[in-house]
This record gives C-alpha cells, sequence and structure tokens, in this order.
C-alpha cells in the first residue's frame, strides 16, 4: 500500500475531500463509488473525515420485495424534510426502485449540491458481494454522516443472509410487511422475526393490514423486550408523522439507555472483522493464483482429485506462500 | 485432523457409509447433517462414498418467494415417480413450505427405506451460512447420489447473492417466475436473467402467463446461446410433463456437447475454492481469539479506534499466529 504519491493523490484527496465536507453530490458519489469498489483511495478518504463524524442515526430498513419499503422511504422523507431534515438513502436491494425520481417524483431536484435539495440517494449493486455489502455500507454512511445529513436510511432486501448484515449496519432496523397474510408471514418466520426494532404494515389502505399487525404481534409477543407494530399507508400519509416521531424517540431512548453506544461497538467490531476477513481473503486469493497453486490444482481437479480434500490441503500451502509475501521476501523467494 | 480413531469411529462410518449405500433414510439424514455442520466426520464420509458416485443430474430451481418452485417440484416428482425415477430434494430456500407432507401430500409414504417411495426431501437452513451453502450442497447431492437417486433437485431462492451459488451447485438451472408482471421482472432483472437454462413461467392457468412468457423471451433474447421458456400450471398439470421432458433432453445435450463435463470442472474447482477459504478462516477466526487478538482489538475500538485502520493492521499479526500454529509450534510458542 505505502504512503499516497505526494501530488496528484494528494491533491486528489484533499479535493474530495473538501468536496464531501461542503456536501458536493459529485464528490459524494465519487467517495461511495471508491468505498464500493475496495480502493485503497477510500480508505485514505475516510480516515481524513474522521474529525467531522457526528454519528448520526443509521436507520435500516427490511422486508421483502414487494412490501413497499421504497414508498415508505419515500414519504418519510417527505416528512423529514418538512421538519428541516436532510436525509441520504442507501438502497442495496437489488430490486429497489429507488432512484431520485422514481420515488419523490418532482418534489426535488436531485441536482447541485445535496443541501439545495437536502436529499440524497444512491443504489448499491448487492450481486456477489455478500460480507462486502454490511462492511461497506457503515464506511459509506461515515461519508454522508461527514456530508452533514442528519439522518442516513439503509433499505435491504433482508431475506436470507442479508438480514443478519442490516444488524451489522443500522443503529435501528425497521422491518416493513405487506398486508398480505401468507406472504408476510413467510418473510417474517424467514427471519426477520428477531432482527427488527420496529415493525410496519405497510399499505394500511388495503384490507388485512390491521389483521396483519395484530397477527405480528403475536408472533413478536415472544421477545424479550417490547418491540412496536404500526399500520402505515404512504398512499393516504396514515401514520407516516407518528412513524417518523417513532423512530426519533426510539433512537433518543437508546441513546439514553446506552443502547446505542453497545450498538455502535458490535458494529464496529464486526466492520473490524469484515475487513480483516477481507485483506486475508485478498492475500490468499493472490497468493493462489500468482503461485501456481491454482493451475496445479486444476491439473489434479481433472485427473479426479477430491476437491474437498484439495481445498483444505491447499489452504496450508497457500497460507505459507502469504506468510512469505508478509515477511517481504516477495513472491520469488 | 489426524485418523480417525479404530473403534467407535470406525464402526460409525462403516455403518452411516453401508446405509448411504442401500438408501437408509436415517443414515442419509445423518450423513448431510454432518456435512450440513461442518463435522470432519462428514469429510471422512464422502471419502469413502467416492467410489459410488454415478455423476446423476442436478438440478437447480431459483426463482423469487411465492413463484410456486416447491409446488412445480412437487408436479415434477410426480411425473417422475411414474416413470420410475427416484428423485432427492434439497431445498435451501428458507421459505420454502416443503417438506415431505406439504407438497406430495398423501400420495407416497416418506419412511422407511428411501427405494420403498422413491424420494427423499430435506430442508437446509440458509441463514448465516452464505458459501457455506453452495461448498456444501454439492457434497450432499454426492451423498445422494450414492444413495442411488437418479435425480437431485436443488430448491433456492435466487435472489441477491444466492443466484450465483445455484450455479455453483446444479449442473442446469431452471428459474420459475410467476405470471405477475411487475414482480418478475423485477426478480429477473436482480439477477436471474444470466443463469437459467429454462425458463418457467409458472400458473399458467392464471391470466397474464403467456404475456409473461413473450415478456421474458424478449429480455432473454439478448444472450448468446438458446434459452428455453415454458409456461406451466402446476395445479392443471398443463406442460409439467414436457418440462421433464426439456429439462432431460437439455442435460443430455450438454452431456454431447462436454458442456456437463465443462461446468462440473467449475463446480468441482469453485468447490474447493470455498473449502480452502473456510478453512482459512476458521484457521483465522481460532487464532484472533485464543491469542488474545480480539480481546486487545476490542480495547482499542472502546477507545476510539478505526474499525477499518485495525482490521488490515490485525490481518498481518492474526496470520502470523496462523502459520506459527500449522508449523507445529503450537499456540504457547
Amino acid at each position: 500500500m505505502g504512503p499516497p504519491e505526494r501530488d496528484g493523490t494528494e491533491q486528489q484527496l484533499t479535493e474530495l475531500v473538501t468536496g464531501v465536507l461542503s456536501g458536493n453530490r459529485i464528490h459524494i458519489a465519487k467517495a461511495i463509488t471508491l468505498i464500493e469498489s475496495g480502493d485503497p483511495l477510500g480508505d485514505l478518504v475516510l480516515s481524513r473525515l474522521r474529525g467531522n463524524l457526528r454519528g448520526v442515526p443509521v436507520i435500516g430498513f427490511a422486508g421483502p420485495p414487494g412490501a413497499g419499503k421504497s414508498t415508505l422511504i419515500g414519504a418519510l422523507i417527505g416528512v423529514l424534510r418538512e421538519r428541516g431534515k436532510s436525509v441520504a438513502v442507501l438502497a442495496v436491494d437489488p430490486t429497489s426502485p429507488i432512484s431520485g425520481g422514481a420515488v419523490l417524483g418532482d418534489r426535488v431536484r436531485l441536482v447541485g449540491k445535496v443541501n439545495q435539495s437536502g436529499i440524497y440517494f444512491r443504489s448499491l449493486a448487492s450481486r456477489g458481494a455478500t460480507g462486502a455489502i454490511a462492511r461497506n455500507i457503515r464506511a459509506m454512511c461515515r461519508v454522508l454522516d461527514a456530508a452533514g445529513f442528519d439522518a442516513v436510511m439503509v433499505e435491504t432486501v433482508g431475506a436470507g443472509q442479508s438480514d443478519v448484515e442490516i444488524m451489522g449496519v443500522a443503529d435501528l432496523v425497521v422491518i416493513v410487511v405487506p398486508p398480505d397474510y401468507g406472504d408476510s408471514i413467510q418473510a417474517i418466520k424467514a427471519g426477520l422475526l428477531e432482527i427488527g426494532d420496529v415493525y410496519v404494515v405497510s399499505k394500511s389502505d388495503l384490507p388485512n393490514s390491521k389483521l396483519m399487525a395484530s397477527v405480528l404481534e403475536s408472533l413478536l409477543s415472544g421477545r424479550n423486550r417490547r418491540v412496536r407494530v404500526m399500520t402505515v399507508s404512504s398512499a393516504t400519509g396514515e401514520n407516516v408523522r407518528e412513524l417518523v416521531d417513532l423512530i426519533w424517540s426510539e433512537l433518543e431512548a437508546m441513546k439514553e439507555s446506552g443502547e446505542l453506544d453497545a450498538r455502535r461497538t458490535r458494529i464496529h467490531e464486526w466492520e473490524m472483522r469484515e475487513v480483516l476477513m477481507e485483506r486475508v481473503k485478498s492475500l490468499v486469493e493472490s497468493a493462489l493464483i500468482e503461485e501456481g497453486h491454482l493451475e496445479r490444482a486444476r491439473r489434479e481437479l481433472a485427473s479426479g482429485a477430491d476437491p474437498r480434500e484439495l481445498g483444505r490441503r491447499l489452504a496450508g500451502e497457500v497460507l505459507k506462500t502469504v506468510q512469505r509475501r508478509l515477511e517481504g521476501q516477495g513472491w520469488d523467494r
């Protein structure tokens, strides 16, 4: 890695950091892209921004596709804007229709400096990068924190593996489920039951939402702390204000009880472990390819070697190569 | 690891392997559980079964929750049973309602030896184990191969990250989408467009399925090889037989063209890499905890250290510990 080159990189860095701190949309986007793509420059930007972090809340939204997460986020942003709050949204749901125009329509202009519109949107590709999502999203939230937003919202599918991830990212988790009984119960049982702080039954203008809310309440009754369930309609605006109030009062209560600090410590530890493992993985991947381990392994597979036995044996050999490299002996011994 | 203990383990192993080879449902289940939980005994079982593998087809089914994958699999099994074929199903979709009774109802008795019913079902927990799914499922398929089934079907959600996984597991991938236009297009765009060999629009008794099929065909027209689209109704049985025929003729064509061998080589290489990385990960995790690295890191985080910088630094230190252990110097030097 080494220190950044003096001229080009240093100037680029300073410009990026200054841009982010002044809320420049293009520089924010660039910083996030650097982090998303794993560019070492992203980490340099993050280091520079450290002194400007205020610890703004990161609110996670999870729920099955079609639950109405994006529309709900749009409605919440409307209320927050009325109250003078600026909001950034990171959408990790690959099926999310979130984009500047799709959710907010013509209500705001998403150009120029973000402090003019008070809103920033970003869709993130989630495919093929499971662990990477969570690790990097918390870092992106720091960019948005330093850029001056009052809150960051993270939208994710939260089904299967990714439910763990939203807990590794968000200070508070809102689970959104549609009023459709069967689908919601399936989604909830598939891992959403343990991770939410607030549960929202969306589309309360449609039939069954009240029924769904009471089913949810009874499903959640086994949890050892009080969990709130609310029916909300993004279409009619029913309970949208109340949901904003609920989220902020829960965050306030978490801050006072020390729960917020405890969660952030867990999130940081998780992030540290993820970065550690990612570094190990990339060292192993390089060693695998550059020292011919993979070529030899392919030949062995082709002649019928067992992939599992081969994988276990190769682990020790590849780690030896990694160690040699770390000790500065280089790749050629 | 070392050789298995002579008495207990050896006897247990022999019993398990003999049980699997004779199609004993309890022994098959036990072998799969060993693999699922990462028990080293599972690998010993796999080694013993190697000589009995016939290379039966592994057919993957992916699609959004609610697409009707489980019901379709049930219908396909009905046809295959009529034709005297035995089938094993591994369901990785956490929301799958698949279980012996749920799909096949009273048509078959799922007790005793599997060669009496010709069917074996297994639900697999997928939460919190992304990479582990694919790596281990292919190994489980080998158990089912050795147990004498004519085909293995793997059901998965296939959204987000997991779409890559079904390709790392299955010889042939069937994508199932519901006739509902919007949801299907979203799911397809979220990563199902590149991975299918056969696309099925389910519930062809409902309106819109023909329309959906032609939309799919135009979406798929950019692919460089011919991909088949079919509308199927598990309820009325429409095209169920035709789908079975299509799957088997595609498999046959893949075998003749060499594509099947090529895919299996890729699957094996992927499995080897996954096992390698899993071994590295577990060595790193042990080193992290057992040598006090984690405790020290926690203290640093509590006093405000940057989680990412800490993670990168720790990687080198932890790898040094791992190396010391691998060289047999033990944990205490």
